[in-house]
């Protein structure tokens, strides 16, 4: 079947730290212009969905708010969903905006219903402790991702799921996770969008999220190497996208190659 | 064989948070009046030996600098032997300290050789990703303990095992722990001291570092109700120990009753 829609992961596949990856906006709007589907999917839940789909705008990428999903936004649907009424303790402010923007009420104290996990450049051991009382108090515990590690300008910092798993050890509770590889986000789009999985293309940077999840919800995938994964841990992985390039720039001609098969 | 000495685990065995538990220091006391060889061993990390000598004397524990151990002891004794030379990155200002009376070159930034991960109650972000950092550029990982917890006047706080798990789980490196039911607080008391461990009794309050240590190590051992570990717990517990005590109180007459028996 040919591609009717094509997921970009965000983070070191359009942009790294806060720059865009050269090429990258031509190369999406270039889809949108040939008539394909586009959406954007991000593991970052440490901002709100209008934060984001501002962020692509000013880089060039053409898109309406629709078009994008954090799991900020995915976390907030969630938590609508399975727990409403409940109060929410998120560490990450961004999150706390988007949970708040959708009409949740958050807390700042050990009292919590539920405990939303995930990156926060702002972290302190006080505010783990605090999601951490409540969680010992019987608070529900969600994490945006459990990514180790994400890609910044000048490297690497350590990624939601350090947090997570800070969390995780101490209280020796399970988080339900939102993001990538797990499939509640791609279920959103699916909800929202009509998306049908064996009609996408997921394009990533990281085997262990995007790829992933790819492989196991029948889509086609597509690795770049400008993020997380290298050249060598793409060769040594049992994950095996059906496409490994250098630029995003490629992503175009390959999705037209597969029209045309 | 009656008991030569006696190891006191501290935290929730001797106090709890800042104070002493009821009746502790006379326990304690009359056993070295008795003639036991008296040690006390604690898994944090996070202020120097001499800080804890102090602290156990100002709350009526008669003893003298050598007598106590904590793994900020053991960590620079641990590195002196084992990474002589290299510079070394410690999360935390107490360890640092301990470090540095001990010769030992401690350093602010990613270029150290060696991190040492421990609890910090003064964690930020930015000090993880500087150890998350120092140990993508190959740095030795050692952690105090990793303890998911202790306990604290008004309940629980995430221990030094949160902080070590979110950098295990980020970096994929695994560290060598130094406190227990690790092994090397107890060689390097049987070193220093001529501890023989078929002589001792470990006092604990906790089933899964102190108690499991004494079982592995052929040591006696002695559980108090006092800190992490309920009475369900250990009547649930695979880990026994040789009796279960509610106060500290009881320990000498327990062990009288061992030595006589």
């Amino acid at each position: 079947m040919g591609a009717e829609s094509v997921i970009f992961d965000m983070d070191g596949v359009l942009y790294r730290g806060k720059e865009a990856i050269e090429g990258a906006a031509e190369a999406v709007n270039s889809l949108s212009g040939a008539g394909k589907r586009v959406f954007f999917l991000t593991n970052n839940g440490s901002k709100t969905r209008k934060y984001f789909h501002k962020f692509l705008e000013e880089r060039g990428f053409e898109c309406g708010l629709e078009q994008v999903y954090s799991t900020s936004y995915g976390t907030g649907k969630y938590i609508r969903e399975k727990f409403p009424g409940k109060t929410v303790y998120a560490l990450n402010i961004g999150m706390r905006e988007e949970l708040e923007a959708q009409g949740i009420n958050c807390v700042d104290g050990e009292g919590a219903g539920v405990v939303v996990a995930g990156l926060d450049r702002k972290l302190t051991y006080e505010k783990l402790s605090i999601a951490f009382r409540a969680l010992l108090n019987g608070a529900e515990f969600i994490a945006s991702n459990d990514d180790p590690m994400y890609p910044v300008e000048e490297g690497f910092l350590p990624g939601a799921g350090a947090i997570v798993s800070a969390l995780a050890y101490s209280t020796g509770k399970k988080p339900f996770v939102i993001g990538k590889p797990h499939r509640l986000m791609l279920d959103i789009i699916v909800e929202e969008q009509g998306l049908k999985e064996d009609a996408a293309v997921m394009v990533g940077d990281k085997l262990e999220t995007d790829i992933m999840m790819a492989k196991k919800e029948g889509m086609r995938s597509i690795l770049v190497l400008t993020g997380v994964t290298t050249k060598a841990d793409a060769a040594e992985s049992p994950i095996k996208p059906d496409a490994v390039i250098d630029s995003i720039k490629d992503v175009p001609k390959i999705i037209e190659g597969w029209d045309e098969g």
